[in-house]
Formats: structure tokens, C-alpha cells, sequence
């Protein structure tokens, strides 16, 4: 670590010294009306070059140069003028010096120098692309205002203003430009002008190329200059940086575009950190001879003819320094194996609570600061984006609870169970950005608990406060002794083994419960038209008396045909309670519903898919789309609201009390401890305790374990496991005896909050990729989220308007995103793939193939296993499986050897980098 | 012409003397088992490695260097052996001779010879990659049969037997080789063995490169060998070719991988055809050391550090010779649209029938081998996928012509119609790939024509046959004055709007009539559970007397309730037809048809999209996705038809009779000209023939313009556009006066026909695209499909359990495949991007992005013109419209140039290229 740190002092000073360029190409292009100058290329990292009759830039790639024209290069800095730290202050100056410092023996005619003059100090224009809008904008709206001073004498007086003055200027003259039609100088608008400005480091300077084609030339005539300081050159350059470098190439003609070719490959080279450092650092014509070497000596060659010369290809996601050859990424990915748990937060210190006092330790001095760092505008939208997320989250899992429980906890209790625990989580945990969440394990395990109570006539609610409060004391036990060490023996097997297995629980859950529509709203398949008149339904009252028959036409039937009491509303009901039965072909039909809830179900599924793959299209701007993508269930859910009130039709509803009562008439606020049960329940309940711990440690480290990668690669460290879990298990406590809802970190959501609070680097060449810097960690944007989330308890009157089918087709969604999401998915889909047309995933690359399919297939059979066991009579048994999963990982250690496992089955963020996409 | 002619006898020569090379590279490496050479590499034109650790293939892709490589390659040719024209007939031989024709001076000691040779000898297996069944089969499942007679002895006896013996021992060597496992040979199958070998040319040689470390040696010893005949080396080759070239190159120790990566220089030398050449025929050192400088002076280089070393760069498309820089695609472009319709078949005679007689010439020597060509399987597959896209394609229009044409002409008129126009065409006309159909277009004029005759009491049938007539009569005569060298001013313009317009009518009607449906099945969104009993209906026969009501209760209600005559089936239709009236709260309601209807639709329409997809998918082989793709529409109907036949829901059916006559009773085969109509309805109809003949002047020209494209570019020239015309016009009176669809070509079956009859090369080097040889034209499969077509009139009983919806839903994605396939959708789309994020299509680089937006716009005028025309009051002008559009497009060239026209309007085959995805 001493010797990164020297390493990356000794960088620094290499920046300061050696700052970065902005290196554009200037050509001579003889246009109608004469010589002109015109920027065709630019460089920073990449290379982006003006099109050949689109005016506009290509897309920033790797410049691909011809070793003819390197060597040509080498030729020209051997025989031309070089000029080192040069003392000018403006580009007449400069050209001046540049002309009169010819080597002996080649000097230039005085004619000759003065035609060259002129044609140097001809000002290049350039030509930024422009979408229709701008231009119609630019030469139809606004009116050409004022004539300007013709064109400004050239060079000259452009570089005696100083450098502030310089960039108006130059913006003025850039306005110019851009009217090709108007030759008055209408100012150009400011964020145009800054666009590639704000994208270049600060301490940018610029380099110039100038290459071009003269006929009064008979041979050509290089120079290469270095400036003694930066100095703003006007026009010169696209955009305003001192200049540093400025490279001439002139000559005769020659075959097409070899001083292009050549003035690319001296702009290429400028981007090499090696050569730049020479130029900067030469003395004399020989240092820069000799800088060019080790750029030659590693130089990566394509042979002629197997390659398109129109293809561009595209800058890397991430650049690893030459030689590396990806044998570095292996390493990494077998010391992350070897070394992923052993940061020292999860060593154990074999005191009672010694990790706790650890974590706690670790985050109280912090603890102002994840106040203040909160102060960004950043969080306003993350805490925006977050609160309709969790919103979203707590309907559907609300809404599938009270399915399971018999509307026990539907949604008014999952509001505010998740207001109370987020926030109390979000004040004191160790990692504060999680979001906490009804889980879908915890829904297993909710259903199984209620329908054992149900079956042995128990109170739900009582047991489960008894559950709770063993979960809470075993909890604390566990943080005691420090347990939360097993982290490390989460891998993504485990990890994904359980994701994969909520994912299809939220599958098979929302298609079951479609499906159990049709038994709700049946369908009558066998409905003729032509038999319209045969269906009919009548409440027949006690007996099959035909004297009581009573028939019931409703509106727009003649009176005097019903034999009745004249009921018309709400008929079916009263003759229920009142004892009588329905009679008729089609009393047990409903008509439409289900079909209808079918087409809710399909279209929220597919708007949902749609809308958040619309962030990787190429549409609109990147910000558009990811506030599309973003807000894509919200989205979602209020289009299919407003189908369905729209139509009208009677789809089945999110059930929610209009008041702050429990759901269910039957409870009360609080759950008293000795009431309908017998007392042994209390000591009983031990055993389902057991059950419900392993489930939540794992349901919560195994979540934990998955969020941690994107903090640690921001270098911010494992966080408190053990405190996090002490909350979990404190909670468990308040939560069962107020009869809410249990929660743990939701994978999902926390992601997002964490995706959402990313800082990256904003300046970087074009074409590079942004850098991570970290994650914006505080306990602001969580606090306040579940704030707005209790205050939300008041929405009843909206939320009730929501169809059940639209909640479904949003799980089903998640189901399907979050099995998408991981790695095993992929794998799988290797199986179907043949060999030739799999993708170059990096695990393929050096893991056999059938090897892969082996760690597939065991994969699948636990998942299998798992499923079996929780949808069978064993289904309590189902958190002890879970455990057993990390056992099973450990003997694929016996299978695998640690090479294939290291590739296979890290921790590198794959959740993570999956969302980040 | 003769000097292509010359150059390519030429080049013929040259691949006579020069054959191509399958090039492999052998590294020595040290396994726990001692040293052993290993095959890590292959080149054909582009290289594929062994993946490290997954012994597995990578894709085929471009050889990157470095280029220090290549001059230490120079550096071993300028001192190592060179033994050009060695004769040899076994690999020892070659050694001994390698090993003893060392240069003077460094001639090695006698100890050191004899443990390179012993070295050189061992017998480098290499690990084909193997998928884990195959594993499995060789392992486990298939026995290891006898012991082979151990390790063969190492080269010597290997190399003494015949070439033809060689391959066989070679393929046991390999089988041997392929089972590290068994010590046995169990013999290869077949088909393994020659996976690769079958793609190889003939006369294709092998080429040997050997690298590796070894430690006796104390400096590098390098021999480059040409062999003065191919001789067979036994399992050195992974393919049993003559070998004609051997590197080795062997040294002490160095910095990783240098002598690898000079091996990779020297194999990917050998790919490039000049150096291949040099090699050839080089006589001394020096000429094969200048063989390298061409080479060398056209490399291309990528600068360190810019380009991810790990990723590997495809082989292009399509490749243009060195230096071409995709200027000559832009020169092409150019003169396609100059001279693409110059062809002399397009020229006038200027004499009357001229262009026919012109036609009938070319087509006629070629008519008997018109049958003859059939003869091949590929033909037969043709048949199939034609007939049931013809099958399909007859159906969904027959359906939409019947709803237009209150039942005139439905899906029985549609067959007998096909069957019999198509076949007629496919005998007589001059391009008898093309399918017959009717179109969007026609169908579009149909609907006005009986809305006309319904409005103005007209026979429909006997007034369009009479302008049948008068279109046939126009028809004869564009043909005499040759007015189809008009088709000259058909460009991408136009064809687009005529396209878009279709695919839009397609799109809309589809939609239209599923909205249609809601009214004929009218849904009560109104509808309450809990009034069940109020829901009824009622026959009301003649007067509102209530004791006249009948009260019809159906099954399962007591008899004793029913006041009526006990009807129950079929009740409504006999109530109406005795004068009743309905009375009820649900007599207007359908319920669940309509919905059903839409989930139907739906489904169809997105297994069309997806089943189509299926094809540019990575699941299974490529003949699997093919046939998945081809046959989509079909798989999709008939998973819907299955579904709504099992769950039996009284869906609008396909309208067919079940016996061999017309559809609507009102009409019989024969139309005759003088019945019903006034006899001025003769004269009269010569207005709406005007305009049906350019309806179907332009539909027919314009999409056998489209048409043409592909077989052109396979030198097989335009064809009859003349005689085609003719056979429209002919077949126009037949179908006329049978009252049958009017027929012209159709698009995308006429495509995907000569899709299907494609030749390609099949030898081709791994990376590299197969050739497109031509389209194998012949009038047979055409002429089975039509006759198989006229046999399926039969199929009434099955065709009328097809639901319209599903038919829709097909019409849904014809449309929008359509409107995908065309240059203006993805302009739209262009429209709605940021310009960084627009794909690099090649005519954004050479058009600026204003003029592609205002081309776009200016089309998208034309079809909304073209709409609003159809869709208004002056729809019976819109075939006038039409041919407006290709005055706008003359137009166009005074608001473009020429150059940008070239690339945004030029006929280079779109659709074909599209659908050839």
C-alpha cells in the first residue's frame, strides 16, 4: 500500500507536469472559394473525425493509423524545423519564428516564406455538427443581426486579446461559422458553445496538426513546435485552452492523403502518455526522436485486407495498461475468491458482541456527516425515485400477504410496518442506504404459518408474536456470537441459488393467483348467442316451492312481470343472507372480468418490460430515458389504473381500509400475548423460531452480502453486519406484537438507491468512460422516503381504485427481471446455445465448457430441490435447505478445482453490475 | 469487360500456382506429463484460439500483432535456415534435413541435433472442443473398443503410407487423440472428423508453425521450409491436407510468450496473399524477406493502450480490397443510380410490341431448362415453405376481401383464384420466381368499388368485370408502347411510400376490424356481480301483452317456469324470424367474445414477432432457427387455433363453404356481362379501369422492380417486365369474368421464394461469409405450389375452425414486419435520437443529418397525402396519387444533390438485403 501510494504521488506529478491535449486536426481543403482550413479530426483519448459529407462527428474510436505514415512521421521530425519552448504570444508570432527557424541548408525563399505565411495565418474554421432544429433555429428564427465587421484580419489581432476576452471572441467567431447562410456573427448560444468544453479536465491544453496539400511547394516542409507557456491561439482551436504543441506539415501533392495520414499519426501520438511526456520533456530533436520508440515498440498491428478500413472500432468499456493481455483480470478474479471475506470487519474477535462494538466503533464517527453529506440535489430525485419504488413494493407485497393471511396484513399494515422499520433502520443500521422489505421467503414462510394456525385452530397473530419474539431473542444470541461471520461463506452459488428461488416464487405466485381468477370469475365457454334468451338467473327462496320463484328483469322490463319484492340492487346478496339459493344457467358465471384482468395482467407485464428496456435504446436523451426507465412500474401501474376506470368493468380491487384501522375488523392494533391460545404456545413456538432465525439471517446477510461489492469497489468497506442485524432482530420484536409485517434488506430497491446516490467523474475524454468515485452514504434520503411513506397511509381513497391483476403483472415483471439479473440464468441459457454462437463471456473463456454445464446443472438440481421442499408437506423444513445450500457450495470445492470456482462462482458484483447496465 | 475477364483468368492462375493455406500453430508446453506440443491456434483468412483455460474454439476474428513480433520475425528469416523446394516424403525427413541444412557457422553440435529432433518429433496432439454430450458419448455411453497398438512411434512409419491411407490413420490418430480418457483408438464418426475438413476449398495446403521454449537451447534456432510437393504429415495437421510450408521456431527462455506471438506473425504472414504469393515462388532468403515489405508497408496500427488486447475483433461483413476506404461503395452507389435502369432490357425499341418480342427472345432458350433446374432438394424445401405461405397468405386475404365485398369474394374464390393465376404465371412469365397474390392496394379498390356498387345499386360482380375488361384491354396496350421502361423512375422513394402505405392499410384495417368486433359482440361494462338475478332476456313475440311473454329458462331451471312453447335452442334466430323482438338487460351483450377475441389477436400477433425473431436468435443450430422462422406464422395460427378450439368459446370463424361453390349464394363461377346492370355501365366503367390500371401498373412494376435487385447482382439481369405485364393484364379478364381476386406480385413471398432458392458457396474459411452464388431460377416450384393450392380447396372442413381474430393478428404483423423492413422507418427513428446515439449507417456518414431529416419529411408528406386521399372522399383518385409520387421524386433532384440521392434514394436492394438477415 506505501508503494501504490508513491506510485500514484509519482503520477500526480507526471499530470502536473505533463498535463492532458486536446489535439485537432486543421487540413487545407480547396473549396470554390479557395484555400480553406477545416478541422476534420479531434483527439483526447479517441479519435472522432468529421464524416466525409455528413459534417458531422462519428462516433469517438480507436484511431487505427497506417506504419506507413508512422514512419513518414519519423521522417519529417528527423529533417524538419523543431522548435522547443518557444516564446510567442500570439500565431503570427509563432508562424513567424517557426518560418525564420528553418534548419541551414533547406531555408525557404523569402517569396516562398511570405506565401506560407499567409497561408498559415489563414483562419481555420471548423465545422461543429448540427441537428435540423439548431440549424433552422440559427438561419430561419433568428434574424442575422447586424452585418459583422467583414472577416477579421486573420491570426493577428485575434491572439493580442487576452485569454478571457479570447473565448467571447471565439465564440463569435465560432457563431459565424455556423451560419453558412448568414454572414453576420449572431451570438452563439452559451451551452453549445461549452458542450466539449465542460466535458475536458481542467489544465487541458491544446495541440494543433496542420497538414495540407501546396502547389508552390516543391518539397515538403515540416515543423514541430513547442510553446514555452500556453498561450490562447483564438480560432485556431474548437474550443478555448492554451495551445502547447502546433505540428506543420506542407508540401507538394502526393498520393491521396498522405499528409492527412501523417498529421493523424502525429495527433495519435500526442494521446500517448509516453510520447506526450517526451514532447514535453525534450531538449532537443533526439528526445523526441526517442520518445517515439517505445510508442513504435508497442504498437498492436493488423494485417492488410482482413479488416474494414470503414469500421471504427469502439473505445473499451475499461482499459487495462498494455501487456496485460487479461491475465491480470484472472488474478484479480482468484485473489477476490481467496480474499473477498478476509477484510478484517468479519474476523472474529471472540468477545460476546465484539463485532457489534466493532461495527458500532466503525460508524459512530460518521454518524453527523451521513446528515450533512446528504446536502445534494442528487438525493432529492434518489429520494423521489425511491419513495414510488417502495410505495410500489409495499402495495404488491401487501397485496400478496393479505392473499396469504386472510387479509391479516394487507396493504395499511405493510404502509406503515415499512414506514416504522425503514426509518428506524435507516437511523441506527451500519449500512444506511438499505432499504427494508417484505421478502418473498418471508412470504413463504407468512402463508405456511397461517395455514398451519388455520388447520390447528390457533390464533395467527398470537403465534406469531410468540415466533417473532424467539426470532428476536435468537437474533440478539446470534450478533452475540458474533455469526454473522458465516458471511463468508455466501457465494454467488448460494446468492444466486436464492434469488433464483424467489424469482420463480414471484412467478408461479402472480400466474397462480391469474389463474385462480377463472375460478373466482368463471367463465361460461359454452355460451351460444343464439341461446341468449336461455340464460337467466333467479334467487330461488328456501323451497322449490314455484309459488316463491321469484324473477328478477330489472330495468326495462315491463313491472308487472316480477313476481317479487321489486329488489333491484344488490339482490344477489340479500337473497343469500336471507337463505336462498341462486337458480339458473348463469348464476355461476361472470362475465369478462377474468378475460379482461388477463389483458390488465399481460399489458402492465409488457409496459413494464418495455418501458425499462427503453433505457438501453437509442431514443431521446440518456436523461429521458432513464427517468422513463426509472419510473417505469409507476408508469405502468397508473396506464393500467386508467384502462380500468376508464372501461368500468368490476376487476377485482386492492382491498384497503379508507381509515387508519387494520384491514381486517378482527384485529386490533396490538397483539396481546396470552389470549386465545393456550399458554404453551409460548414455549411450542420455539420450534418455528428456529426456522424463522435461519431464514431471516439468511433472507438478510445473503442481501447484505450482494449490496456490499458496489460500496467496497468505492472503497467504503464491508459495513456493520452484526449491528444490521440487531436492528433486523429488535424490529422483529415491535413489528410481531403490532402485528405488521417482518422485514429484511430488499436486494432490489437497495440497488437502486445506491445506483441512484453513484458520484462519477464528470470530466473525461470522449469516448472514455466515466469513473466511479464512490457512493453518496448517508441516512437522509432513506429517512426521509419512509416518512413520506407513513404520511402515504392517508392515500386509501387512491390506492383502492387499483386492480389486482395490474399488481400481478408487476410481480411478474420482478419475477422475470430479477431471474434475468443473474448469472445462473445465462448459464442456462449456454445449454441451448451450440458452442459457436455463445457469447465471449469471460467465464467461457477459461472454464471448460462441460464444466460449466456441470456448475449449471448442480445449480438447477438445488434449485429444484429447494422447490420440491417448499412446495411439499416438508415445506417447513424449507429455511433448514437453505443452510444447506452453503454446504452443498462447500463440497463443489471438492468438484470443481479453485481456478474454474474462482471464475464460476466469485463475488465480484454480479447483481450490481447487472442493474448498472 | 475484357479486362476483367483478363484479370480474373489471371487471378484463377494465380490461385492455380498459389493454393490457399489452413495454417496451425503448435507451441511446445510442459505439462506434468513433460513437454508436448499443443495446437493453440489456427488460421483459414482469420485466426481462432484456443481459449486458455476453456479448450474451446473462440470466434473467428482478426489477427492482431504486435509489431515487435514482426521484426523479430524478419530478424529469425534473415538468419535462421530457409530450405525452399525441400523434398521430403515423411516429417523425420524433413527434420533430418531442416536440422542438417543449417547455415554455416551456427551448425549445431551433433548432441544438441539429435534432442531438437527427438523434440520436434513428438507428435503434437491437439483438443478440438467438444460439447459435454458428445464428451458423454465418447466416455461414457460408447465403449472404448480394444486397445490400440499403444503410442504409434513418433512421425517416421506415419508419413510412409499414401495419402488416401493417411486420412484414415489420421482420423484414428485424432479419434485417439479426442479421447483422453481411454487409451484406446476407438474409431472418429464421421461426421466430426470432417466438421472442419468440409468447409476447407479443395487444393487447400497445410501450413505448420512450431514454437516453444526449450532450455538446451542457448540461442533461438528458426527453419522456414517450402516442400516441393504436399506431403500428408499425419496428425500434425488437425485436417488431413498436403502439408506445403513448416516454421519452427525454438529457443531458450524469454519474456512470456515472445516466440509465440512470432509464430502468430508467421501463420498470419501466411494468410495474406501477397506474402502467400512471395512464399510461393520465392527462389533465395531475400525474395521471401521482400515477400514481407508489401506486407508490412500496408499494416495498420492501433496505438498502446487505447484498445482492450482481450477483445477480439470480428471479421467484417464484407470486405473491399486494402486502400479502398469505402470510397468505392460511395463511387458505386453513385453509378447505380446513373445507371441502373440502363440495362438494354429497359431500353425502348420504339417499335410496337418491341420490348415484348425482346422478352420473349431471351426467356425462350432458356424455357426447357426451366424444369430441368429443378431438379435438386433444395427445391423441394421451397415448395413447402412456399405453399404455406401461400396457403396463409390466400386465407388472410380471402377473409379481409370477404368482409369488403359483403362475402363476393372470400377464402374459396381466393384459392381457386391463386391456384389458377399463379400457375398461368408461373408458365409464361419472365421472372416465374415471382408469387402471385392480391394486395393491399387491390384490396383497398375493391372495398371502393362495392361500396360504389352497394351506393348506386349496381352488380358489383358484372360492373368490375367490365372494368377487368377495360384494365386487360389498357394493359395490352402499355405493353405494345412499351410504357414499362417507366419502371425507370421507380426508386426507393417511391417503392417506400408504396410499401409504407401498405404496411400502414395492413396495420389499420387489422385494427379496425378488432375494434369492429367490440360492436358485433357488444360487452356490458356495466355489468354488477351482485345484480346477477336483474340480467335477462326475453322474446317478445308481436305485441307488448304480457301474456304473450315467453320466459325461456334453459336447462337446469324447473320446466314448470317455462310459459313458452319450450324452445331452446336456437331461440333467438327463430323469435326473430317470427317477427319477435328481444327484450332483456342482456339481450345486447355478449360476453367474453369480444375480450377472447383480443387475447387472441394479441397472442398471435406476438408469436409471430417472436417465432420470427426466433431466427437471429443464439438458441440452437441454425437450421433449427431457420425452420422455426420460416414457419412462424403458421406454428402461430395453428397454436391459436388450438387454443380457441379447446376452449371452445363461439369465436367469428373463418367464412368458408364446405362444398366446391361460390361463397354467397347470390352468385355463381360464370359473371355475365349483360344482366343486371344498365348496358351503359360498359362505357361508364372505363373511368375506374383508368384508374385500376394504374393501380395495378404501379403495384405490379413497383415490386417487381424491388424484385429484381437480387437476381441481378447474381449476373442474372433483368427480366421480363414487358412479358410479366402482359400475363397480369391476360389473367385480369380470366379472374374478371370467373368473379376471382385480381392477381399481381407479391413482395415478401416473392422474396422469401428466391430467399429460399439462394446458391451459396459452401467451402469457405471460418470467419469469412459464403459467396452468393445466384438464385436457382425455374418455373417447376412454382407451379407445384399453385397446383398443391388448388388441391387445398378441399381443405374447407379444417380451414373454418380458424378464428378471424387470429387471422388479424397475422394481418397485424405482416404490416408492421412491412413497415420495419424499409429505409424510411429507421429515418423515423432517426428523427427520435440524439445524434450521438444514431447507429453508424452509412448514409449518415456521407449525407448531412439536416437533409436526411428533410428527405424524410418530405416522404412522410407524400404518405400522409396519400392517406388522407384513401382515406377521404377522393379515395377513387388515389391510384393517381400514386403516380404523383414519382413526379415528387423527380422533383426531389432539384432540392438534393445528386450525390445525396445516391445514398438515401438509389435502388440497391433494400427489402432483399432485409429480409436476408
Amino acid at each position: 500500500s506505501e508503494r501504490a501510494s508513491a506510485i500514484l504521488q509519482q503520477e500526480e506529478q507526471q499530470d502536473a507536469i505533463c498535463p492532458l491535449l486536446f489535439i485537432q486536426l486543421n487540413q487545407l481543403l480547396s473549396t470554390p472559394a479557395g484555400l480553406e482550413w477545416r478541422e476534420t479530426a479531434r483527439w483526447m483519448k479517441f479519435e472522432e473525425k468529421v464524416e466525409d459529407g455528413g459534417g458531422r462527428w462519428s462516433a469517438p474510436h480507436v484511431p487505427a493509423l497506417q506504419l506507413h505514415s508512422l514512419f513518414q512521421l519519423r521522417v519529417c521530425l528527423q529533417e524538419g524545423t523543431i522548435l522547443l519552448d518557444l516564446d510567442a504570444s500570439s500565431f503570427k508570432e509563432i508562424i513567424d519564428q517557426v518560418l525564420s527557424g528553418q534548419p541551414e541548408g533547406v531555408g525557404l525563399q523569402p517569396e516562398l516564406r511570405q506565401r506560407l505565411a499567409a497561408l498559415l495565418l489563414l483562419q481555420p474554421p471548423h465545422p461543429p455538427p448540427r441537428a435540423l432544429l439548431q440549424l433552422l433555429a440559427e438561419c430561419g428564427v433568428a434574424p442575422c443581426r447586424g452585418k459583422a465587421k467583414s472577416c477579421p484580419e486573420p491570426g493577428a489581432q485575434l491572439s493580442e486579446t487576452p485569454l478571457e476576452e479570447q473565448v467571447r471572441q471565439d465564440g463569435a467567431g465560432l457563431g459565424a461559422l455556423l451560419h453558412p447562410r448568414c454572414t453576420a456573427a449572431a451570438p452563439l448560444p452559451f451551452q453549445l458553445r461549452n458542450r466539449l468544453q465542460k466535458k475536458i479536465p481542467r489544465g487541458t491544453e491544446a495541440a494543433h496538426v496542420a497538414v495540407g496539400e501546396v502547389d508552390f511547394l516543391e518539397k515538403p516542409f515540416t515543423a514541430f513546435v513547442r510553446l514555452r507557456r500556453g498561450v490562447a491561439l483564438g480560432s485556431l482551436a474548437e474550443v478555448a485552452l492554451p495551445s502547447r504543441f502546433l505540428f506543420i506539415l506542407l508540401g507538394p501533392q502526393t498520393k491521396v492523403k498522405a499528409y492527412h495520414e501523417v498529421g493523424r499519426a502525429m495527433a495519435t501520438l500526442l494521446t500517448d502518455e509516453h510520447f506526450r511526456r517526451a514532447a514535453w520533456q525534450a531538449e532537443c530533436r533526439e528526445d523526441l526522436l526517442a520518445g517515439m520508440e517505445p510508442v513504435l515498440d508497442e504498437l498492436t498491428v493488423l494485417p492488410p485486407g482482413k479488416w474494414d478500413h470503414s469500421a471504427q472500432i469502439p473505445p473499451p468499456s475499461c482499459l487495462l495498461p498494455p501487456h496485460s493481455n487479461g491475465d491480470m483480470a484472472a488474478a484479480a478474479g482468484r485473489a477476490s475468491l481467496r480474499h473477498s471475506h478476509s477484510g478484517d470487519e468479519l474476523e472474529r474477535t471472540g468477545r460476546l458482541f465484539g463485532g457489534l462494538w466493532q461495527d458500532i466503533q466503525r460508524k459512530l464517527p460518521w454518524y453527523s456527516s451521513d446528515f450533512s453529506d446528504a446536502l445534494h440535489p442528487q438525493c432529492l430525485s434518489a429520494v423521489l425515485y425511491i419513495y414510488l419504488a417502495t410505495v410500489t413494493n409495499a402495495i404488491t407485497f401487501g397485496g400478496m400477504l393479505g392473499d396469504a393471511t386472510a387479509n391479516m396484513q394487507v396493504v395499511m399494515e405493510s404502509f406503515l410496518g415499512t414506514a416504522f422499520a425503514g426509518s428506524i433502520f435507516c437511523l441506527f443500521s451500519g449500512q444506511p442506504l438499505t432499504i427494508l422489505s417484505s421478502t418473498g421467503p418471508v412470504l413463504v414462510f407468512e402463508r405456511l404459518l397461517f395455514s398451519f394456525s388455520h388447520d390447528h385452530d390457533l390464533d395467527y397473530l398470537e403465534f406469531r408474536l410468540w415466533i417473532g419474539l424467539w426470532v428476536a431473542f435468537f437474533g440478539v444470541v446470534l450478533v452475540a456470537t458474533e455469526a454473522s461471520h458465516l458471511v463468508r461463506y455466501f457465494t454467488r452459488f448460494t446468492e444466486e441459488g436464492f434469488c433464483a428461488l424467489i424469482s420463480l416464487i414471484f412467478i408461479c405466485d402472480s400466474l397462480k393467483k391469474m389463474l385462480s381468477l377463472a375460478d373466482t370469475f368463471p367463465i361460461n365457454w359454452q355460451y351460444r348467442l343464439d341461446n341468449v334468451t336461455s340464460y337467466s338467473c333467479i334467487c330461488n327462496l328456501s323451497s322449490p316451492d314455484v309459488s316463491t320463484l321469484i324473477l328478477q328483469m330489472g330495468h326495462g322490463v315491463p313491472k308487472a312481470s316480477v313476481l317479487g319484492t321489486g329488489w333491484v340492487n344488490g339482490v344477489r346478496t340479500q337473497c343469500l343472507d336471507q337463505g336462498g339459493h341462486l337458480l339458473g344457467t348463469s348464476c355461476q358465471y361472470v362475465p369478462d372480468v377474468t378475460l379482461f384482468s388477463f389483458l390488465l395482467f399481460g399489458g402492465t407485464f409488457l409496459s413494464c418490460t418495455v418501458l425499462k428496456l427503453f433505457r438501453s435504446s437509442r431514443y431521446f436523451s440518456a436523461g429521458v430515458r432513464k427517468l422513463v426507465s426509472d419510473f417505469a412500474i409507476v408508469l405502468a401501474i397508473l396506464a393500467s389504473c386508467a384502462v380500468d376506470a376508464a372501461l368500468g368493468l368490476e376487476t377485482p380491487k386492492l382491498l384497503i381500509p379508507s381509515e387508519l384501522k387494520p384491514t381486517n375488523p378482527e384485529r386490533g392494533w396490538i397483539v396481546f400475548p396470552f389470549r386465545a391460545n393456550p399458554w404453551w404456545v409460548c414455549l411450542v413456538s420455539v420450534v418455528p423460531a428456529i426456522l424463522a432465525t435461519i431464514l431471516i439471517f439468511m433472507d438478510q446477510q445473503i442481501t447484505a452480502v450482494g449490496l456490499n461489492p458496489p460500496r467496497r469497489s468505492a472503497g467504503q468497506g464491508w459495513a456493520g453486519f452484526h449491528l444490521d442485524f440487531l436492528c433486523v432482530s429488535l424490529l422483529m420484536v415491535v413489528t410481531s406484537a403490532t402485528g405488521l409485517p417482518w422485514y429484511v434488506s430488499a436486494t432490489v430497491i437497495s440497488l437502486a438507491h445506491m445506483e441512484s446516490l453513484r458520484k462519477e467523474s464528470m470530466a473525461s475524454a470522449p469516448g472514455e468512460q466515466p469513473e466511479f468515485l464512490g457512493i453518496r452514504e448517508q441516512r437522509l434520503t432513506g429517512l426521509t422516503v419512509f416518512t413520506l411513506m407513513g404520511v402515504s397511509v392517508f392515500m386509501a381513497p387512491v390506492l383502492k381504485h387499483i386492480p389486482m391483476p395490474v399488481l400481478y403483472g408487476v410481480f411478474l415483471h420482478m419475477g422475470v427481471a430479477a431471474l434475468n439479473s443473474i448469472q445462473l440464468t445465462d448459464r442456462v441459457r449456454l445449454l441451448l446455445m451450440p458452442a459457436k454462437h455463445q457469447p465471449d463471456l469471460a467465464y467461457l473463456r477459461h472454464v471448460p465448457l462441460h464444466k460449466v454445464h456441470l456448475f449449471t446443472f448442480i445449480q438447477l438440481l438445488c434449485l429444484a430441490l429447494l422447490w420440491v421442499i417448499k412446495s411439499s408437506m416438508a415445506a417447513i423444513l424449507f429455511p433448514v435447505m437453505l443452510l444447506a445450500l452453503v454446504g452443498i457450495r462447500k463440497g463443489l470445492e471438492y468438484i470443481f478445482s479453485l481456478h474454474d470456482l474462482s471464475w464460476l462462482d466469485s463475488l465480484l458484483p454480479n447483481t450490481a453490475s447487472k442493474e448498472a447496465e
